[in-house]
């Protein structure tokens, strides 16, 4: 059965009841115009759209949706803020299976009820390519940390090592043989982890000066922090232990943590003073921050610390360019 | 130059200048992961994605753009919610030229800017075809409208006539003669007008039971507001002036006002019994209420009360069916 069979307004019923929406601080929900809700104090918000226009051979529909999620979770992770309530805008093309369609929502519902986001609203409109669009409002945390703010001798830490989620992809993509590493390197990718009580936990310390997420990869995450007084230097590529244990050879493993891409990993700055302070509060949490680099006075440029500074090539992915 | 040529970086950054985001309200604004409002009270959400999947001579990226934002600024207009902020979510495939790209985000600014409407976030996407998504956050009127709530007895009506608007798309696409009145119903489709505060106004007045746009026609708005136990009995057909004196066959005109779709009017009943006060509070800001019809006990029916009662056969626009 296609969505055409079933046509827009059984869709519409269909996914209110699957995305019920009616609780706490829910005032209108999804069967209305708009959605109307409570949220206290400072209110976040942001958009992120999935648009898969080829297909990859073990990603499913699920997936998609799943990682729709974590995405835009990922960058609320970002600011510290904490996600309460959700749109969801898919558009298909009409000859899409049902059942397809329903794994792309049962995707999005485990993503977001992991971090207990109600969906309240959306649409459904029909196009040639799969594309799932999540808006997410919730509370600003006390202190919104945002992208700018680094100052010249921070250090630049990642909240956990990169390059499984990047070498997942591959796996996929290149059909490689599966072993231990390839099956963890695939669940990695097909169901990423957005940093939400790190990037909260961040938010509460004043000395972390600027934050982002990793989706597009560590170079380009660090990049975003910089201004043009503000030169980065890399000294350290914060790879996942089982891909250096994997026998891969250097360059590759060192493209995939610094270009693959697909971590959502929390990437920031901050006072090198309060390092001590910084891996305390990260013990409670049971976590620990990976140091990359530092922030020194400059002109916008990611240099390589190993290579006597020479500028670093910023490979990752980019929107209309890859 | 193309959206490949100038790659997502530069477009983002252009973005950021082009909606600048950083006034009243604004903590956190769309150069970083995601913004920070202040919102007080109850917060309405609302996303809505207009995607192009054919071209229509004479329709351009910046009515698409203009169109988009009136959307779901009408959406809120149902509820009878302010609009405060946006973020605007782009998928475009990668050949499209920056001109055209401008052109989209200059009809988004313009009809949201109407709105006094702030862009404090988004994302762009490579996708085969053209999409905008627009997530629109605001202030809940003290007390939101919804689609349910009608009772038997309430009289149904609408804040403006229809049918020009869908004339207006049918001259385009059909590429009709022009005389004054296809200048005008082409337009009105173009230009639409979301009814902001009249649906705020009637948000204030407790003997409006219920609410919506008609962006899919005004049949498919009815059947929106039914429920089990209501029917609506459909008396008068509130065709545009222009259209009845133009000497077009009734036919076309029924379907077009009917079925048309594209004119962002509010449909709404009310307790016929304070239909005085109504049209006294309407008039007050220099508009009327065009009584179409009442809801009476019933099954979920729309009935056309010239001809017996007979159901009418609800046609509109509807994803993946039409």
């Amino acid at each position: 059965m296609t969505l055409h069979d079933i046509g827009e307004k059984r869709l519409l019923l269909w996914l209110g009841k699957y995305f019920p929406g009616m609780e706490r601080g829910v005032i209108v929900s999804n069967t209305h115009d708009a959605a109307v809700v409570r949220v206290s104090g400072n209110v976040a918000i942001k958009t992120d759209t999935m648009v898969i226009t080829k297909s990859i051979p073990g990603i499913t529909p699920e997936h998609i949706g799943y990682k729709a999620g974590v995405a835009v979770l990922s960058d609320f992770a970002a600011i510290g803020a904490t996600p309460k309530y959700a749109t969801l805008s898919i558009s298909a093309p009409r000859k899409m299976t049902f059942s397809d369609f329903r794994l792309v929502c049962s995707g999005v519902r485990r993503s977001l009820a992991r971090a207990n986001v109600l969906v309240v609203g959306g649409d459904l409109s029909e196009a040639s390519d799969l594309s799932v669009s999540i808006s997410l409002i919730g509370k600003g945390s006390q202190r919104s940390m945002t992208r700018s703010g680094s100052k010249p001798g921070d250090l630049i830490a990642v909240s956990r090592p990169f390059g499984l989620e990047p070498y997942g992809l591959k796996v996929l993509a290149e059909r490689l043989p599966r072993g231990p590493l390839e099956r963890e390197a695939v669940r990695r990718f097909l169901f990423p982890k957005p940093e939400l009580t790190y990037g909260k936990l961040l938010s509460t310390l004043d000395f972390v000066h600027a934050c982002t997420d990793s989706s597009d990869g560590l170079l380009i995450s660090i990049d975003n922090l910089l201004n043009r007084s503000l030169d980065a230097s890399l000294e350290h590529l914060p790879a996942a232990g089982a891909l250096l244990k994997s026998g891969m050879d250097k360059e590759t493993v060192a493209s995939l943590v610094s270009s693959g891409g697909e971590e959502y990993v929390l990437v920031f700055s901050y006072d090198q003073r309060r390092d001590s302070e910084l891996v305390r509060a990260l013990r409670k949490v049971g976590r620990r921050r990976i140091v990359v680099g530092r922030f020194v006075n400059g002109r916008g440029i990611v240099r390589d610390a190993a290579r006597k500074g020479k500028p670093v090539d910023i490979r990752g992915w980019r929107q209309f360019e890859s």
